[in-house]
């Protein structure tokens, strides 16, 4: 098969399409022949040499993948060759094949297009792990989504605004804020010309964030500590400001807040397949109904991923960048 | 009646016991005539200015105490004149009566007998709030309690045993490492002689703690987190060592971590009834079995309330010290 290669970390151009081996579905695991995979921050950091796939990952990029069950391995059971599927990945999905555990496998949901179903797996289950799993987000309480217009934001605005939540979003131009309020957002903060922390307090008569989902890590800790309200939860996904900051403990505990740090690609099986199993359970009915819907910014030749790589470092695009086997 | 009045804050003889005027129970409250109260780090601070009490509280320190109900307000239900209670309090535990909301009583359990019971109401649900409902200590878990052997050390032992995890604990003298192990401490770390990183991670091999319960906010935030398991919990319920430290974002989410702060306090009153609710749910039955128990320093007599202050302030007692009507 064909996948792409690092043969050396570097820029966009490190990424060559390149013939491998095949891979082999081992004991609980499937055989997905590739139809889209999409691009994650992740993959970036990979190609330039900072992320390391976990032990036993594949050593190509890509967390999730479309496409049909090709083969089964041992012991593997409620799932036949030709399914249409979605999947969580630990790495790999930029190839042609890809072997994946059962418990990360996820059906195409009802008027989802094979394609586009490859935006899904990584936004669904790390929302619905971070968001509503660990902070518990309530009907009619107020999200805060740093980088709405992001692949994680498009999807975090529609599933807070289907379970009834008010949501607040920061994004760094008018379009991107238009492109969230088309989704629902209903507090568009421009953060390239706006204070986050006032106009929170604003807009929330004082009271500050129920739950925030956080991409920035050190830069946003202590103005999100600041937006919080009292019982919220700081749910940080990644650090793209950095890793250590000052906590202001005191302020914290005045407002019987918690902060979670959390990445889906190091779970455990075990782990990746509750959340993929609550993901089902949850957001597929939501995605058949119509009320939340894949965001794709636009769909590459998965050969090109370099330039699909370029997209998501100039961060113009909006939802997902998506790789294509053509 | 009598109680403990603050006339200037200061050291401990700015507690003079003098006559004031009965407390009157609103809707909802009950009056009880105090037995016994406790003493608590928040009365210390009380006492110096540093912790005003929140709106509507009591202007007299004391965050629990036991006793008799000797009138009910209107709307109140379920509890009677007579009654032997002990109760959470937002203040007034100082003195000869105190006007409590009836959602934060709770009866003498069986086998406690009514003085000791003034030792519980603090301690039960600042250990099963943080430790039980909000990090979610379970079955063969590791729990850290630092200052194992204060009034909140000695009850999260017991509980965390009894629910079946193993228990470190950090104190600064042998004698007190030796009552938490009579208690049921599994690991002993003397924090004046030892680094209890090592020591958590040479006594899980490596696994780290799954919960660790704090009272030192920024002294310790860096190491908690360092001792903290994959998925650990981090609950800090006191700021003895400091209000702002550096947090370690990377180091938490490698480990998908979380960190909270509360205080029992500030809560509003559905929040502590819901808290108390719980305790004599899952904590009183322990109590009438015999598996868990109040463990009392000393006994002083209330208008030496003083004195029992410079006892909480030197550090050397284990367990509560009570404050009892005479």
């Amino acid at each position: 098969m064909h996948a792409i290669t690092i043969p050396e970390p570097g820029g966009p151009e490190a990424l060559v399409w390149d013939e491998v081996p095949d891979p082999v579905p081992g004991e609980g695991e499937v055989l997905v022949e590739v139809v889209a995979s999409a691009v994650n921050r992740a993959d970036v950091l990979q190609r330039q040499g900072f992320y390391n796939p976990p032990p036993g990952a594949s050593p190509y990029p890509g967390l999730e993948c479309s496409g049909r069950i090709a083969a089964l391995g041992p012991g593997v059971s409620g799932w036949a060759v030709g399914d249409e599927v979605c999947a969580l990945l630990a790495g790999g999905g930029y190839a042609e094949k890809v072997a994946v555990p059962a418990g990360q496998l996820l059906p195409v949901p009802e008027g989802v297009d094979l394609v586009r179903a490859a935006a899904l797996p990584e936004v669904a289950c790390t929302v619905w792990s971070n968001v509503f799993m660990i902070s518990h987000l309530r009907p009619g309480e107020t999200l805060l989504v740093h980088g709405g217009s992001s692949g994680i934001g498009t999807m975090a605005i529609q599933l807070a605004k289907a379970v009834g939540a008010t949501v607040a979003v920061t994004a760094g131009s008018k379009e991107k804020l238009e492109r969230c309020a088309e989704l629902g957002a209903d507090i568009l903060i421009n953060y390239r010309e706006q204070d986050f922390v006032a106009e929170i307090e604003q807009a929330t008569d004082g009271a500050g964030a129920d739950v925030i989902l956080d991409n920035m890590g050190a830069k946003y800790l202590d103005r999100n500590v600041r937006s919080l309200a009292v019982n919220g939860r700081l749910a940080i996904i990644g650090m793209q400001g950095g890793v250590k900051a000052e906590l202001n403990i005191g302020l914290l505990l005045g407002k019987r807040a918690a902060i979670s740090a959390t990445s889906l690609r190091a779970r455990p099986l075990g782990e990746k397949a509750s959340i993929v199993a609550a993901v089902r359970e949850h957001v597929w009915p939501l995605l058949a109904a119509g009320h939340v819907r894949p965001v794709v910014d636009r769909e590459l030749p998965m050969s090109e991923a370099g330039a699909a790589h370029r997209v998501v470092e100039e961060s113009g695009h909006v939802g997902k960048v998506l790789l294509v086997v053509r």
